[in-house]
């Protein structure tokens, strides 16, 4: 296996978190978990991977600390896999993928599932970056300072 | 090569957009290019990996539609490599990359790039997931649809 180039000393806090997703459809687990696939035949149906790389895959997200296993609900031998604090942030960039996936990867009138409101069945809105004052900001509106003491 | 699994045909818009995007750490190459990388040498020097790789994911970038070759600024002979539209939409997923990031893997106190307000030089607001009548969800307050007709 080639050595993976590593970015988790870097002081870029989206290089550290690219990092530590790893194998970037290692996020389509995460979306699996967010809709409540536990066990890992879900996921294996799911995502339709070998067995072997979807093992190493949840391995490599329970070391990160972005899922974690906990018995099975129903009493049964096997283990379940549920999202820590830490995989529930992800929440976020989920749902930004999806929506820029809705935007650009469909055709006019093309099904795709839709993530809604449990209460009332309607769509999200879109995700937007605000500044602190509230103004919605474009990129050309932002700034990285590149190291900042906090 | 190892063949790569593909979620190109996927009726779910994140298995399309994390397709799309491909090799993991491409996001940052996006994030280089948010912050004003043009040209091959900044990328290189940003990111730390080989030419050949770069060449290659630059290229899917634009094979992507993410990127597009312009002539150099300075009416030098090389391209330069600017953000498309399509690009541009993917500011939501970088800055919630980096807001997980600062949250979750950086230890109190210890420096780090930030992303700020060009204004008045103030952070973002965290983004966060809103219904349409403007209520913050949390993960459990959605539901995804399957498939849904638009």
């Amino acid at each position: 296996m080639v050595k993976r180039t590593r970015f988790d000393d870097s002081d870029c806090p989206v290089a550290r978190s690219v990092d530590a997703i790893g194998d970037w459809w290692s996020l389509l687990i995460v979306r699996d978990a967010f809709d409540g696939s536990r066990r890992f035949g879900e996921f294996q149906r799911s995502l339709g991977v070998a067995k072997n790389i979807l093992s190493a895959r949840l391995r490599a997200l329970v070391a990160g600390g972005i899922l974690e296993t906990v018995p099975a609900a129903g009493g049964g031998a096997h283990n379940e896999y549920v999202l820590t604090d830490k995989g529930r942030d992800l929440f976020p960039v989920i749902v930004a993928l999806r929506q820029w996936g809705e935007a650009r990867f469909f055709a006019p009138g093309e099904p795709h599932s839709e993530l809604t409101d449990r209460r009332d069945g309607r769509p999200l809105r879109p995700l937007r970056v605000y500044a602190q004052d509230g103004r919605p900001l474009t990129p050309d509106e932002t700034v990285v300072s590149k190291v900042a003491e906090v």
